[in-house]
């Protein structure tokens, strides 16, 4: 029996030998651990070539940035890797390959995506992956539909929602995109200069109802397994080839969260591209932002339609027209959603590269601004933005 | 270890002394099956002086009034005392009372409630409980609330919906509510003249979209610990008392589908009552129940809206106005499944002795088919039903 060790690279390299699959495991002989987030050892294992073949990521009983003093539950990394699996069976193109978990150590070993790169990087430096959108929209569509009700039979269904019952990953999202921007609170970071923007966040009625609507939505609407946390940060992307990551998030919630954290990254970009490019690459890259979102949206909607349309099992559900109206619904879910993502990731603890790395002060805090502005515009009328036209349009006039 | 078999009359004796809670358990000697329902053994303990003073009631392994060929899990006994003891906690005044439950023999033990009578025998009789409504508003506001997430704590009641996860009875509801009336099935139960009408349920757009999007959200809306089956059938009524029992379909699901059952009962022997009483006694009895359904929807929505007002926990839903917001969405819920159990009653496998029992054949097709008008229309009108007063002038334009 294992038991739980924090893994050295050691470890690593004998952990990566024994599961990950390969033909000739003793080519592998060094581990360099590469983690970037806040929750997770993550090693590369090089063979004696110097190349990256195998990952091995595990799950550290604490935040990392914090330190040991905010413990965090070890069983997201079951939940990651069930999450993981369970979407590599619906769409094995566009989700990380899981070859082995083990729930003592939370140890996953997993495919090697050295040869892709983190998108999120990739939109700040303006690199087009021009396939990229589609694949993101098909991976949505595809996860999203095969584990809603359209898909799975009502028992295996239940089943699911409990086996991904995730409380304490769950209650960080509640926390960070509902509760902490709306108030005033210690885990928010923000410059003093935007104090008398986010002080209105928290005076504003019609905020405040839209936000504890799409919070209640979040604690009760179990849809699908969402990814939970499908940021540019969680997607790697190569030419022609894009993966999901890190989905130790990973819930029965509401569609429009998955969708919604998807398009408010791409806005996120849109609103921090004057802070990394001249003026005309900015003004093209935001084009291209929106160009993007047009198309993430579109191919999940029409991929989750046409996978509907021909392979719902609920009679109900599957009555022509109802997955139109079901989309319409996810729709403003997901404009609700994506406003959140802008306003938490400006005013609360975890912000994006897009913005923070901008280095001049007062250009970053007008992309902040910008963020905000416009994240609480979504959350306010996402029921009156009838669909992604519309949507754009809206970013237009708040540009 | 005791292993599953069917409950004597002795055992239940014996069960009852030993488990009932009585200081001198040894007046218990008799027992007497009195289930007259399709899934269960329900003993009553007499005494030496022939009082009936404790219930047993064991779940059976199949579908009583069906045989043993539809097989149906003994783990619903365990769900029903579990939702039992939950709302008990939370409203012992309108809850029966679970003295001791047995999971391996699917028994429960609970307190005798024979000086009450059963809520829909009462109302097919015209005998007045001026307090029930208020007191079935109550139970609802008690036990939804306090399940719902303006109460639990977010772990908790993620923790709750896991143990509570009833696949086998929700899938009854799915089937009889939202499936069979609305295509040809052998469960269904109408009679021939009635035809016309029951064809025109599976060939009606606007109707088929609207329960598909009700059993979506049965389906994904864990909203709070239902009942699951709260008709006039499950309320046990005396002067001044009323008690909440049968509760195996119980689950986390849309507040709106307890709130609309029991309204939905209520309007069911509003359609029978002219098949009982003299004209003018029926339609004293028709106001009456329309003066029911106003205060039943009325006392929930005004206890719930002060629960949250006071108890409400979480800092995103306690915001001033949301809890009116949610409740203007349960009220919709609750029209539109209100009319799914109109329908189900009328077309599907289960029918109510409020109408069924109607001895003039014309009459009782009459008021069944007055049962799946007005059901019809309250299910495709339910969102522009805007409160309790609108929903009594459309019920009078239907009669």
């Amino acid at each position: 029996m294992s038991q739980y060790r924090t893994f050295t690279a050691e470890d690593a390299v004998a952990w990566a030998q024994k599961f990950g699959g390969l033909d000739n495991p003793s080519v592998l002989v060094r581990a360099q651990e590469v983690g970037d987030g806040n929750l997770n050892l993550v090693f590369k294992i090089f063979d004696t070539q110097g190349v990256s073949r195998i990952v091995v990521k595990q799950a550290l009983p604490y935040v990392r940035c914090v330190g040991e003093s905010w413990p965090l539950t070890l069983d997201r990394a079951r939940l990651e890797a069930q999450t993981l699996r369970e979407h590599y069976q619906h769409c094995p193109q566009h989700t990380v390959n899981i070859l082995h978990f083990d729930p003592a150590l939370a140890v996953m070993v997993m495919e090697d995506l050295s040869d892709h790169r983190i998108w999120r990087g990739e939109l700040i430096n303006n690199v087009s992956y021009p396939q990229a959108p589609r694949q993101l929209g098909e991976y949505l569509a595809q996860v999203l539909f095969h584990t809603s009700d359209f898909w799975l039979q009502p028992q295996q269904k239940k089943a699911q929602v409990a086996s991904f019952i995730n409380p304490e990953m769950c209650e960080i999202t509640e926390d960070l995109f509902f509760n902490d921007p709306y108030q005033i609170h210690e885990r928010n970071n923000y410059p003093a200069t935007l104090e008398q923007e986010v002080a209105a966040l928290r005076d504003d009625a019609q905020l405040k109802l839209a936000v504890a609507a799409l919070k209640h939505r979040f604690f009760s609407h179990a849809e699908a397994l969402l990814h939970g946390d499908i940021h540019s940060g969680s997607i790697f992307v190569a030419e022609g080839s894009l993966k999901a990551i890190d989905a130790e998030f990973g819930f029965f919630g509401p569609i429009g969260f998955d969708v919604g954290t998807a398009l408010g990254n791409l806005l996120l970009n849109f609103c921090g591209a004057p802070g990394h490019l001249g003026i005309r690459d900015a003004a093209a890259a935001r084009e291209q932002r929106l160009a993007d979102i047009r198309e993430v949206w579109t191919t999940f909607a029409e991929r989750f339609q046409a996978l509907a349309a021909e392979k719902t099992q609920d009679a109900a559900l599957g009555y022509p027209g109802y997955i139109s109206q079901f989309l319409q619904k996810i729709w403003h879910d997901a404009v609700g959603f994506c406003g959140t993502e802008l306003i938490r990731r400006s005013v609360g603890l975890s912000h994006v590269a897009d913005i923070d790395t901008i280095p001049d002060e007062e250009m970053r805090h007008a992309c902040l601004r910008h963020a905000i502005t416009l994240g609480k515009a979504l959350i306010v009328i996402a029921d009156r933005i009838e669909n992604v036209d519309a949507l754009i349009a809206r970013v237009r006039q708040y540009s």
